[in-house]
């Protein structure tokens, strides 16, 4: 399963604490989550300041690192501070830094994945990655942002029309529709191309949406929420990374749509391991059997 | 089942038009949304200018009024105003009118059910009618408010202690319990007494809470949210009336914890046919196979 996206360092402050600086971005995150499930590969660029004890934490967990392109300079940093009840974050510092010049380059290896997650980034180049990859292509998808829902919206609609699925949160779907109904919303998103949505709502769960109609979790109660960054993108990495393992193919008519549904499952689990330690700490103790743990208790706590 | 609060008129004001005067009042959406699934007998007081079709009304829902208690002067008014993504409401007017002096009076028969729930009013009337129930009573909770928590805090303390279920909404719980993580709130709240809690999240759903454990429904997503006012009483109503229906005991410590999720499944079946029209209209026309449809549209959307 190939990733793309940014490998960071971040600064993150919540009520719990403080951390001045450590591993962070989309793809680190997509991939330590997926790699409980399948095999990850990394696309991304950092700077001569990336970390050994980095490296080796993605080696640990089984992530291929052949498209991690080293560069000259420092690692994209990210610092921010959230709020008491961690519904908001203010942005403190973005030095996009090496990543300003990301130009992701597929090793010959990758291109032959049939799975392709696309972090966000600038949905031109989420677009140029899409067309690298060879005719074992099965399922590509991935995630946007606001800023580029607002900024770059033709290259956007013109990029997810090639996607099977779209991975956003309920506040993008909206902006991205321009429909404050979440059901209105996600047919108007279908419409666009993805034949599959899933919106993520946070602390409220998450819905999946099909042709064939919807899928509603609530969000796991956790005891404290100590840090909420990267918890989308293990959401995403849960949820392909599933998909990825079972060999699910999303453009298969037939497809088991119980499997669809279980990766969502999979996604919710893996964002809320993420929120209950700093970072991507909590993925370092993580093992498989407290995740399908966490899946059973979805399963007891939804059943009726 | 007897069910105890309001009977009012209320103005309401949504982005989907305005209703200067209907029927209104937490009893009568309680007790019409019960109606689907045992006979409530209402508790209340109205004025004179009680309008004799919207008795006919609840009369054709076989909704008891023996403890309607008629006075001369005016019913309570309540008229509102809703925000354009009906998630604030500002109250435009609050007549008390006859409501002011509601001293709740059962009449014989009543004392002799098995169900109280009681509405949102001053803790110490909910009490004191607790006192008068009989010996057959199995099942008595009910509702309330922030003015109540903060204004009468004693008062409702000690009445909630004598009451098997609490249902209210997650700002409610927050505010009871003096914690922010609903996971912490709950369990300070089922100390406080109610073996049972359920925690209404609006459009989010609601979570079921018990000494063994929770249960979590999403909400269900409606095309369009006409007007929410008496959603919340139309859940306590759906759920309650499914527990009288039942005959479920929630003392009996071999309760089938299924059948009081299915409650709260029916409660929130309830609340989202409410919002379909204004008022109460939605309920003039509903039928229990559309309940049921419903229903099953949950487990549809939610199992996996």
């Amino acid at each position: 399963m190939v990733v793309v996206g940014s490998v960071a360092y971040d600064g993150v402050e919540t009520p719990h604490g403080k951390v001045d600086r450590m591993l962070g971005g989309a793809a680190t995150y997509i991939a330590l989550s997926a790699s409980f499930f399948t095999k990850p590969a990394i696309v991304a660029v950092v700077g001569d300041d990336f970390a050994q004890e980095d490296t080796d934490l993605l080696l640990s967990r089984g992530v291929d690192l052949e498209g991690l392109e080293r560069v000259p300079g420092k690692c994209f940093f990210w610092a921010g501070k959230y709020s008491q009840d961690m519904n908001d974050r203010e942005t403190l510092v973005t030095d996009l830094n090496v990543f300003a010049d990301f130009s992701p380059k597929l090793p010959a290896a990758y291109k032959e994945s049939p799975y392709l997650l696309l972090g966000n980034i600038q949905p031109g180049l989420q677009g140029a990655v899409r067309e690298q990859m060879g005719s074992n292509l099965r399922v590509a998808g991935g995630d946007t942002m606001n800023y580029w829902i607002t900024g770059f919206r033709d290259e956007l609609l013109k990029t997810i029309a090639g996607w099977d699925f779209l991975l956003i949160n309920d506040g993008e779907a909206r902006l991205l529709s321009g429909e404050t109904n979440l059901k209105k919303a996600a047919e108007k998103i279908l419409a666009m191309g993805p034949s599959t949505l899933v919106i993520k709502r946070g602390e409220y769960g998450a819905i999946l949406w099909r042709g064939d109609g919807h899928f509603m979790v609530p969000g796991y109660l956790l005891d404290d929420v100590f840090d909420p960054t990267g918890a989308g993108d293990c959401f995403a990495g849960g949820f392909m990374g599933y998909l990825a393992g079972q060999g699910i193919d999303l453009r298969n008519p037939s497809v088991d749509h119980n499997e669809i549904r279980r990766a969502v499952i999979y996604g919710s689990v893996m964002g809320s391991f993420c929120c209950e330690k700093f970072g991507v700490d909590r993925f370092r103790t993580l093992t498989r059997a407290e995740i399908d743990g966490r899946f059973e208790e979805f399963r007891a706590f939804t059943s009726f």
